[in-house]
């Protein structure tokens, strides 16, 4: 095989042909979810955008070893190192255990994924599942000096691993500009500089999630995690760490500063980021509180959505952008990419059955080779996209009569096509079901609606009817602050 | 409410009465699979067992905190502390790091978990994401003088233990047999006593999985992961440990000697264990090689198999014998339980549509009643099952003319029958389409029904509602003669 990958490194700030360390192995890191609330479409863009590369190395004939991990430890409220741990947080207010929490939106996150056609990692490790092999690190960063403990914590001397190795080589900061623009610390901060970061914190009393260490009872700090499971599963260096952009600082900056505090080794070849998904301009996220949840788009049920959107929708919609240009979120762009996915899916139909005939009209071989030229340049799906609507064409073309294929070209074409549409890009085709959900939730919303009124003039003939006749159908109602909502066991 | 609920205690060898620590709280431990290999028949009884427990328990009102592990490293190829990791063996032939066979086989778990509804449990844990814990225990033992240290590695000390607690008070059996049915040590085996058990196991070189530990690098005994897991996310000691009856000896009873060890306490209040299925008569499992995958029963893929047996076939047929009682796998058998789901529910659908009358001629809460007192006597599914099969003998008379109920008997049998049916015993109509059209059917019925008493009311806004929204979902309705149909376009 001719390798022809090129990769945009954010390290370098440009593409370079891909060589993995040891092909045809792979090993690829992505930053995975903290599991503390729903999936949203913020998670949605990381998520398809390695499961497309993890496809698309796969289908090149690499053996990959793909590591998402779950955060479910140590992700403060904010990113300096200060506030709740989010986590034990939502665990308070539900009075939960924090592992409890945990596993509720793991499972939650695992269903969207799957509904997303996301094919799981090859390995998939918890943060708090590996707190030794953090600990280890730390001591390691200690021994060689670039780390201080106060108080039972733990903290990464940005500017003494400065003077060693250039700090922000990654995301181009200069550690002068760092420090004049960060906050000045308060008395009671115990970091030395307001660029240092926790590696370990001791936890306070209430604080539920602690192990023991031997500098306190505590729990480490974000940016380790991954820096421990990176090199658990892949070694170190190993060839791709992927995540969206937001996380490119501090929390990979500070990771690759950790893994050259250790043993003065940079842990990753190729560095991937994907864009960010603004709404309306305006980053997405949970902090904002303007994130819809993928439950929320496959069922329409949110004030910016004019109808739900299926998981394959969303899915063509996200993979219709370059994975490093931004997206934005509208109704209208969900819906222009529903009708793309449709045609592209129908005629993946429609080729089933054409005939072939004695010559072609269209440059298959051309066709293809500009697929793959697409996918190599940086995994370029939406231009990968573009030349599946010129197959589409010519596969409508030929199925009028109006165009023609030899057998060759006809087999050619039907081989690279399903490859693409249903493999690398992973798309497929969603059956009635999707459809009777959609008609599932509309008649549940006329239920809704008419149960309210009756209720409004107190006519109990017909919300007791509506109770028992939902009730045989399993379904509960549910009535909070923004209305009724529904499920059913 | 009041508590009837009676479960059967290994510990005492007898059926006691259901009293949780802190009600409504109940806190339960299950055994969960060491993920090395596809789930089989054996594996799903447990699932189903303990599901069917979780289900009741929270049918009744309990919040139940069930905590079902993930073994992923310790357990060892036979039980005697000695042979290969069973995880690490696998890894080796398939040239796989240990984590990826772990979240393989993981992953392809709760596929075949979800397929036969069996609820995930409130929380998973992973054996080796709590080394820390474990590592604890050992200390703590250590401490207190019921374990040694040989080579890097320790041991339980079974005799000192004995001379203090009890040993072998959950599975019955005497140390004295114990050391004279136990084959003699070797000149190499450290343990001073065949029947002590490793609490850490120093690694060999080439052994992938280890951890670092104050002894050595090594990784932890297989008993110590319940212990560990169940105290950190249930607390000492809590109300139900349940497991294969394949387990309660040497699992189980190390189990508790581990905790009494550390602090003199009994771990669990309820100990609950399922009794094994056999395969014409024999042991099915792993290391006897007569196991049948659930994948294969779900295919009809395997010598054995006369045809493909449903998830919901094979949740039913196990359901069908109480927890405690052996089942004998036969496809006589497999298909007797076919035919009785099949039976059961459509006498549930019957049900959602069948008349009241102006009496009853059925005891409607006489059938009400026992079937409480059959899943309060130990969860006697088989005997719950039997008084649904009254029902459905009920129901189809009814639905024949021969028999009526009147509207209350109706309502309170509907609620009745789809609680245990659908929510307690689990089961469900497997045609996913076919499930969602009756649901589509059925809301449909209510809305025609709705529409209906508007319209002699003259409540015309409801009916207007329902028009505008039934044309926005594409539906169109039908007045006739025998009634009001729909259809969608």
């Amino acid at each position: 095989m001719e390798n022809n990958l090129f990769v945009y490194n954010t390290l370098s700030r440009e593409k370079e042909l891909f060589e993995p360390f040891h092909p045809p192995h792979v090993g690829m890191y992505v930053c995975g979810p903290t599991v503390y609330g729903d999936a949203h479409l913020g998670h949605a863009r990381p998520a398809i955008a390695f499961d497309l590369i993890f496809r698309y190395l796969k289908h090149k004939g690499y053996k990959v070893r793909y590591v998402r991990n779950i955060t479910d430890v140590g992700h403060l409220e904010n990113d300096a190192d200060e506030g709740e741990d989010k986590i034990a947080k939502k665990a308070r207010l539900e009075q939960l255990e924090p592992m409890e929490v945990v596993q509720h939106y793991t499972n939650r996150y695992h269903r969207d994924m799957d509904l997303l056609n996301v094919l799981p990692p090859s390995i998939e490790p918890r943060a708090s599942g590996h707190i030794i092999e953090q600990i280890a690190i730390i001591e390691h960063i200690l021994q060689n000096g670039f780390a201080y403990i106060v108080n039972g914590s733990v903290y990464f001397d940005v500017e003494k691993y400065n003077r060693k190795y250039p700090y922000g080589i990654l995301s181009g900061r200069k550690i002068e500009e760092l420090l004049s623009t960060t906050r000045e610390l308060d008395k009671q901060d115990e970091k030395r500089n307001s660029i240092d970061f926790a590696l370990w914190k001791k936890a306070d009393p209430e604080h539920i999630m602690r192990w023991q260490s031997p500098w306190s009872e505590g729990f480490p700090g974000w940016h380790l995690e991954c820096t421990a499971m990176g090199k658990k599963y892949l070694g170190e260096p190993f060839d791709i760490h992927g995540g969206g952009l937001d996380l490119m600082f501090p929390h990979h900056e500070c990771e690759i500063a950790q893994s050259k505090a250790v043993n003065g080794t940079s842990p990753v070849r190729y560095w991937l980021h994907n864009n960010m998904i603004t709404i309306e301009g305006q980053k997405m996220g949970k902090s904002l509180g303007n994130f819809i949840t993928l439950e929320e788009l496959f069922s329409g049920q949110h004030p910016k959505l004019e109808k739900a959107y299926s998981p394959m929708n969303i899915r063509f919609f996200i993979l219709q952008a370059h994975y490093r240009s931004p997206l934005d979120f509208s109704n209208a762009a969900l819906q222009a990419a529903e009708k793309g996915l449709k045609k592209l899916l129908e005629a993946g139909n429609t080729l089933q059955k054409i005939p072939s005939g004695n010559n072609s009209t269209s440059d298959i071989k051309a066709l293809i080779t500009n697929l793959y030229q697409a996918m190599d340049d940086d995994f370029n799906s939406p231009i990968a996209i573009s030349h599946l609507f010129e197959a589409v064409r010519i596969i409508n073309s030929v199925n009028d009569g109006k165009e023609s294929l030899t057998k060759e070209d006809l087999g050619l074409l039907k081989t690279t096509y399903n490859e693409f549409v249903y493999n690398i890009l992973g798309l497929k085709s969603e059956t009635e079901s999707g459809q009777d959900n959609n008609l599932v939730e509309g008649l549940m919303e006329l239920i809704i609606e008419i149960r309210k009124e009756s209720r409004i003039k107190k006519e109990w003939a017909t919300s007791d009817l509506i109770r028992d006749k939902l009730s045989a159908l399993r379904i509960q109602l549910k009535d909070g602050k923004e209305g009724t909502t529904w499920n059913t066991d």
